[in-house]
């Protein structure tokens, strides 16, 4: 990506930009920093009711910043302009609950009767971490920070049901509040953690395997948050 | 409606109750205070995607509180054993925008494809406005309070549009900024207030002639807000 500057201060369009032309395709963390980031979930309007109240029923694992109107893939509330078929680095299209592809663009996966939802991403509240001193292992090793599936049910809508979803950052024990106060300013990235200490509180047996994402190492000092 | 004390603090179920034997028909306002309450929307599954984004989109004026599946008249995630369609006071039916019948339930009314929203409204932070001591002249008044339409245009979804309406509580003017912290608190009651001083910034030029509800007199030292 050709960037204007430091690329952890790049703007958000030159990231899209990029992403359009094809010269960017990596994970986001670290990006941007000091702006919102968002997961992208895109259905068929024949879905997106119950998938919004699924929202509105679990606001902690999926914060909505922005929905479409059915076929429009220009975000409007949050970023104008944009193009959600072409401005991501990269996609996943399932089908029937299958990845059958992972393009650079989905013009040809695009439908008239298509809704996108942004969905607040924890990457967001990374720079007020870093600017209150906290550190972030996963910044340090140039990964993608590690994710779980929990043992904590999210409340049903419809046919859309399942386990939360976490990613855990390595925190130093005497920092863990502070991450807490932190974090818990944004509510609309998942705001505070569900859980620090014991992973298996949680149902999660090995922080060394991550379900998505990849493995960060603890030190001695630090309790997985 | 009979009460098990003091009306100020009866409960919410005894209100439901209450009201679902036809004992109760009256503004909610002062009572069961502490506890959220809440506006009613009804409407068709083919329109409620639509109102759900139109409430995303304006969580200031409409914050969800519950949301129900379609057909289900129970409203699962605020008041488990509710029925939504007989437990409120009064109800109000709308047939293309005309206000068709006022009836104390809906039972003839209900549909397997209907939707009920539940919305967040500024009776919940009048228990701590008292605790604070703010005056709310409306109790004293025993009225409803007033309502007005202002000329701030909401973010209009599909067919879903319109000005924000806001309800005015005279205020005494060294009181004011106290009343913005407490009830910032509450932004799924709508929170603080949109603004206070000069009604004619948002549009409303007559404060004695409210849209809904009933005018409530300033004293000298009053600011409305």
């Amino acid at each position: 990506m050709k960037t204007d500057g430091d690329p952890k201060i790049v703007s958000p369009s030159t990231i899209r930009k990029a992403s359009r032309l094809g010269q960017f395709s990596g994970p986001t963390s670290g990006l941007a920093l000091g702006k919102a980031q968002a997961n992208l979930v895109i259905l068929p309007h024949e879905a997106a009711f119950e998938f919004l109240v699924f929202c509105q029923r679990n606001p902690k694992p999926c914060p909505i910043i922005d929905v479409t109107d059915p076929g429009d893939p220009e975000p409007k509330q949050t970023a104008k302009g944009a193009d959600i078929r072409t401005d991501l680095p990269l996609y996943r299209v399932y089908k029937k609950g299958q990845l059958v592809d992972e393009p650079s663009d989905i013009l040809n996966y695009w439908r008239d009767d298509l809704v996108a939802f942004l969905i607040g991403c924890s990457f967001t509240f990374e720079h007020a971490m870093l600017s209150a001193g906290l550190p972030l292992r996963h910044h340090a090793e140039s990964r993608n920070v590690p994710m779980y599936i929990t043992n904590i049910q999210c409340t049903p809508s419809g046919r859309f049901s399942g386990p939360m979803v976490v990613s855990m950052r390595p925190m130093p024990a005497k920092k863990a509040v502070q991450a807490v106060e932190v974090t818990a300013r944004y509510p609309r990235a998942h705001g505070a953690p569900i859980h620090w200490g014991d992973p298996t509180v949680i149902g999660v047996e090995n922080l060394g395997k991550p379900n998505f994402g990849a493995p960060t190492p603890l030190t001695s000092q630090d309790v997985p948050m």
